[in-house]
């Protein structure tokens, strides 16, 4: 590996048609993401296309330096946190979309393309990409392929690899190559589809991306359901799912997490409740009408009470109010260790009670909100990095955590990947021989280890 | 490798309580398949639970002798083929459905679950597994998944990847390895349960599945759409989903497929059909019932008699007559060369209009049927294997087709895998440099290349 000085000064010489940084200031914004963690590159490139990808990867190999991709930086593991010396490949300036292919159902698009400007051209002309990452007005399609992206729509629609159909990357050597079909069936050769989708960047660098979409559904219910008792939420989660309605979307929100929205992001949520969930249907007006109606009465009768949005601006609120829930709890700490674990989802009630007991036992505030139709519960627990005894013993609770989440047949990562900060755990839940054969594909796409080093496994 | 005959004894004589025969009716019996193809295995083995499947790998291992696992032998590519002196594992004995999780929606299976009883079981619980290959009352799930089998409701539900969620498999050295999580969610490392999912039994033999499940759908409204003219059925087609229904399926059927099947198993189609379209929707009831009339005023404004199944006798009766096209077409010749290309779907109507102006200027009869709502044509070239220059230009006929598939923007394989009918013909779709990153994965999993040698790659 050479040292970032020979770097800065031969890569810029190289490529000089290549918008290729080294000013002090774009490595410093270039180094973090959301997940906390801070890295410092010797150079940030923007390519604008393919071509210019293939020529930055190629001096890389030949150089022998490592190359993290980047596309908002809005990963919450650490995924696009920069090795020192390393070049920061930034996806922004690819971000067009490409084609929409109204006939066969797909579109299109540039790595560099944000979710939520997607979501709504699609929209405009009646059609649905449904992943909706939480972070969805900022984060990429990019980075939402390389870390399988889920969000709240995923308990009915699945999450990203559902929607990846075909991938244009480029590997380590600066090799082109296209990965799957444009069709909806293809069993030609192994799936290399589904394995660059959430390989969190350390197989290939995506370049464009077809999506499947859908006609956008019909007509769209929202309810707000607020509980005065924790568990009755879980038990309605579970009766929902077993009543044979499949909601759109299942959030769920502790009394915790609403009282920091409500400081952040109002939407009059009353005093005294304990949890929301917040429950989205959608299709043919009478068939989602008559699920309502069946899941009010699931509710109410766990003494819950119910309100539909009534138009779509309350349930754009709702759901801004939803998506303010991570910036939110900055409020009620400086510090969060923000977890993604997910578990059957009629364990959640389990999960909920013993999160319960281990914040009250430990004195550490432990938030919770997520996706609990699918089991997907997002883990906060809120402290002060700067308080250096506290902060430990935060990080012992995560492997407690992690612990009873496999017990109870969960995952340690629903959605955020494993990047830096899961990495050390993840022996806990993939054995050595399994994580063999992952390390093995990775060094037959990235044989000299170049990039996103120090991702996933270390 | 070892002889046949040094291996027979030894085998019998290393694993005495699993049942394997070396019996020449039973080597013949386990040497055939589908795809009409032949081999002479040396032994074939019933393990009945993982730790038999372990012993035998491990046995296979050390000896280096190679292995071909078996399902029902449904495969249309030749993926069941033994290679000569080979051991043949039938998943035969592994049949059981060994959970239902009502709760979170999935079931877990062994390999040799047929994927048609695994339907009724599910059904009579109010539960549904979407993929229904037309073998489906045959073939087995540990197939389904080795080839990552399709059907007609691809179309609205995908094929067997999107349900696959976690699967126990026995890696060629004998270690046993699970991949995937059991929540709909799971982001830990890479996706080895989709590289496992469709690659032929040529990475690891599979030992438990767990699948996703569905609530089974409210209603089905079945149609049947006759046709007068073959392009009006293609655009039919185009127009159905531009509108925005998706049907759970949209089967194709020309006029020599009606007509075979019609002498095989009568369903009343009166002559002079050029094509029908066998349409089916679920879902609720008014939703269905008013898709089901936009349907038929697209297929009405192009002068097509629309029927509708009365009940589920009249619609039962249907789908026996679909799944008997595939038989039912030796009738019109002793061998047919079945492709199984995807083209986008709005390219179908020039790839019908192309196919019969294939068949008509070679003078080969060419037959259709298949997927149309997903693209996916089974193209059914009609010869006989015994007449060797016919049978020759109608091999010539498959790669000019593979050529316009491929031109059109579609695969030449939507369902039915590679194996060793399409092996040679992968480089037409697949680079030289892709086929060294499956062949570089596979090498990982299978260092002696003794799983299922020769398909696929060759």
């Amino acid at each position: 590996m050479i040292t970032p000085g020979h770097t800065i000064s031969r890569i810029t010489d190289a490529l000089p048609d290549i918008k290729i940084s080294t000013e002090p200031e774009d490595l410093v914004c270039y180094g973090f993401d959301a997940s906390g963690l801070e890295g410092v590159p010797s150079a940030v490139a923007w390519p604008k296309n393919t071509e210019e990808v293939v020529r930055i990867m190629r001096y890389a190999w030949q150089n022998e330096i490592p190359v993290t991709p980047r596309g908002a930086g809005t990963g919450m593991t650490g995924g696009s946190i920069p090795l020192k010396g390393s070049i920061v490949l930034s996806c922004e300036k690819m971000n067009r979309l490409i084609a929409l292919d109204t006939e066969n159902l797909n579109v299109i698009v540039e790595p560099g393309m944000i979710n939520g400007r997607l979501q709504r051209e699609l929209e405009y002309l009646g059609f649905f990409y449904p992943p909706d990452p939480a972070s969805m007005n900022f984060c990429t399609i990019g980075g939402n392929v390389a870390e399988n992206a889920g969000g709240p729509r995923a308990l009915k629609y699945g999450v990203t690899k559902d929607y990846v159909m075909e991938l244009e990357a480029v590997l380590p050597n600066g090799e082109i190559i296209t990965t799957g079909v444009r069709t909806p069936k293809g069993v030609v050769g192994y799936d290399l589809t589904r394995l660059l989708t959430g390989s969190e960047g350390t197989l290939a660098v995506i370049t464009k991306i077809r999506l499947r979409i859908l006609p956008l559904p019909e007509e769209v219910i929202t309810l707000l359901v607020t509980f005065d008792n924790l568990e009755a939420s879980g038990t309605a989660i579970s009766k929902i799912i077993a009543s044979g309605v499949i909601p759109r979307t299942l959030e769920f929100m502790d009394a915790e997490t609403i009282a920091a929205v409500e400081s952040f992001k109002p939407v009059g949520i009353p005093k005294g409740v304990e949890a929301l969930l917040l429950i989205e249907l959608d299709g043919h007006p009478a068939a989602i009408t008559k699920e309502a109606a069946k899941i009010a009465d699931i509710c109410t009768s766990l003494n819950a009470e119910v309100k539909m949005a009534e138009d779509a601006a309350a349930r754009a609120k709702l759901w801004e109010a939803r998506r303010a829930v991570s910036p939110a709890l900055y409020n009620l700490s400086p510090t969060k260790i923000n977890e993604d674990i997910v578990v059957p989802r009629n364990k959640i009630p389990d999960m909920l009670k013993y999160l319960k007991r281990l914040s009250e036992e430990s004195g550490i505030k432990i938030v919770n909100f997520g996706h609990a139709g699918d089991g997907n519960i997002h883990v906060n627990i809120m402290v002060d990095r700067n308080d250096a005894e506290r902060y430990r013993q935060a990080e012992a609770l995560v492997k407690e955590i992690f612990n009873m989440t496999l017990d109870l047949g969960g995952t340690i990562s629903g959605e955020h990947g494993v990047g830096i900060t899961k990495a050390s755990y993840i022996g806990m839940e993939i054995k050595k021989h399994e994580l063999d054969l992952m390390k093995g594909i990775k060094n037959i796409f990235d044989p000299k280890g170049l990039l996103n080093p120090g991702k996933i496994f270390i």
